[in-house]
């Protein structure tokens, strides 16, 4: 199969193009660098050493040879996008190429508008690309267990539920109730998406991911391959800067309570769950929901852990309470399913306190990295200001 | 008060600030004219003949003086809208500065994204404008009953209505399900504002406004304070056309079995509303949803109407279907409630037939222009081609 990866550049992207390459598919990347950029702009870099993408291909073309190929480029270009689809003719698309932080959309109105931009024209563009050029490719795309919001008061079902109104029932979407800008464009493109497949046929995976942790997949264990694993406010994820907490003895920053509770998922789990879903497509014109996550904790179970297993490990982890930055729930009623991934061959590869010991060891040697730029890990950016 | 109107040069927008000037209150217009430029691409312009913004305001000075002013700009200007917002201090802000046509949005993907930037973009600068300047104005948005979808299968309520989903109960946003481009990008502003709300305690009414009609207000009668009146496919309502059509012999053009089931409401009630949305707001930080229509019809029984009384009139109407350029249901179940803008003291102005009667009355001097331009009215946009 034909892989096209916008996005892959970034954190899942780079490990997802590594295992489809290794499972002997073909993949495309595109990429405009702009995490990179972003991140730099928060102060910041990827706690593991990355190398730049002229030198990733290097490498991959070694192994890979023809198999792999990559274009430089933005989705809100229309011309780009319609060239290379038109180009690659792929059999599956997995979008990732969205700016991915709700922090940074909340940073002011030029950080909101860009994301808002950035997210919904270039999802716009591809799907408009898809139409024209491979009307029968399966596009995979990330979205965020964050669309439905985390205290609707209701169990969250997978996309749609049946509801009854005065004595007449029928099956809509489940409701929307983001918590930030960037939320809200997932949201946005969520609905675009399932309009699109209405209206053109189209089959599409629309992905409402849990929270992503972990710092490799077999595929990238070598420096050569790392994935990127960033620790500060805006682009790292609360499992993984609380793991860049533990190794640098930085006490790792609840929000408030900590009561938040969230679906969580191995990095290596996810590109499973990717890769299951590029395996079993949906029939031509079905928009399908998947919540992929593995387990739900609270944020302070999830620092609990941490905890625990760096000081297993002669590490000393504080947990230390700030004010919370963000609109949300402390304490809220969570109960997600998470059926349809399980259903089609997911099993976790392992437990989540295993995957944090391999985590905390692999940061380890990367300590000075992350020391040196701790002031970028609580950068207090306020929802409300 | 103080009224800011972001698309005051529209059929919307201009008898608006007549009216609300006509009460005494202020009134500042912002207009790109992006309207009058949009239906001369579709070959086409105002039935009746109106004058330019400078004229406009020429006329409008000599009655209201200093109580009236404008401005021409667009809201993606992010400089241009904090400028206007923060020197008008607006007490009320009502936003009709939208790319409001579905057939427009879906001609290809150029006017598909230029729909999303302008609609979804705008109204998001305009949030931070208010949240930065003017954080207590009553942000008045005009939506649409299309966001709700035509056929969800369910009554429609206000905005938000109780389900009970595994035994938990809760008030939740009913599910927008909507049939076009531009009115996913009126679902995109809805759920972008109702954010806003909740982030910033903004506070805000959206309209979700039935098919509009007629050709004037009070305050438009006279030639030189026409409000435009469109009657080709993409910028006519179904309405406005089916009278322009009477007008010059061309059969009413229903789409399929014409079993589409709609709210409708006249200019001037449109008018009455918001100007009755205007005088009672939410609360700080409320987010209001008002269904704004009078009465629901289908299209075909809208057709018959307009064909008698055309018909009385001496005028030769026939109904002809056409196929269906649109992805709709034909036959459907509809029931919408709408009775927050009755609490707040809405009552019709005149029964439907009589208004329809007046709308033939105020084209027939304006056949000739209608005949001129008569190939607009179906230009066949199709939604999949």
């Amino acid at each position: 199969m034909k892989i096209l990866i916008p996005g892959m550049d970034g954190y899942i992207g780079w490990a997802l193009a590594l295992k489809q390459l290794k499972i002997g598919n073909q993949v495309c990347g595109i990429d405009n660098f702009s995490r990179r950029r972003n991140v730099e702009e928060m102060g910041s870099y990827s706690a593991l050493p990355i190398l730049e993408m002229k030198e990733r291909l290097k490498f991959l073309r070694e192994t890979f040879g023809e198999k792999v190929s990559f274009f430089q480029g933005d989705l809100l270009d229309v011309d780009f996008t319609n060239d290379i689809v038109s180009k690659v003719k792929p059999d599956v698309i997995v979008h990732l190429a969205e700016q991915p932080s709700a922090p940074y959309s909340m940073i002011d109105q030029e950080h909101n508008i860009y994301t808002q931009k950035n997210n919904v024209i270039g999802t716009l563009n591809l799907l408009h690309s898809v139409q024209k050029h491979v009307p029968k490719a399966h596009l995979i795309k990330l979205g965020t267990m964050g669309e439905y919001g985390y205290d609707p008061g209701l169990d969250i079902p997978e996309g749609f539920f049946e509801v009854e109104f005065r004595g007449k029932k029928a099956t809509v979407p489940f409701p929307k109730i983001a918590g930030s800008w960037y939320h809200w464009t997932k949201v946005h493109d969520s609905n675009n998406i399932m309009f699109a497949c209405k209206l053109w046929n189209l089959k599409s995976t629309d992905i409402m991911q849990g929270i992503v942790y972990g710092t490799k997949t077999e595929q990238t264990i070598d420096e050569n391959y790392h994935t990127r694993f960033d620790f500060d406010e805006a682009f790292g994820t609360s499992m993984n800067r609380f793991c860049a907490q533990a190794v640098i003895g930085y006490p790792l920053t609840i929000h408030g309570s900590g009561g938040q509770t969230r679906g969580f998922l191995a990095l290596s789990d996810s590109i499973q769950c990717i890769s299951l879903l590029i395996d079993n497509p949906p029939d031509d014109g079905e928009y399908r929901v998947v919540n992929q996550f593995d387990e739900q904790y609270s944020v302070l179970e999830i620092a609990k852990k941490i905890q625990n297993i760096g000081n297993q490990k002669g590490l000393n982890v504080e947990i230390k309470s700030k004010e919370n930055p963000r609109l949300e729930s402390e304490k809220h009623y969570y109960n997600a399913d998470h059926e349809k991934l399980k259903n089609l061959g997911f099993k976790r590869t392992r437990e989540i306190d295993d995957e944090i010991g391999i985590m905390i060891e692999h940061l380890l040697p990367y300590k000075d990295r992350i020391e040196e730029r701790k002031e970028v890990i609580v950068k207090n950016i306020k929802w409300q200001k």
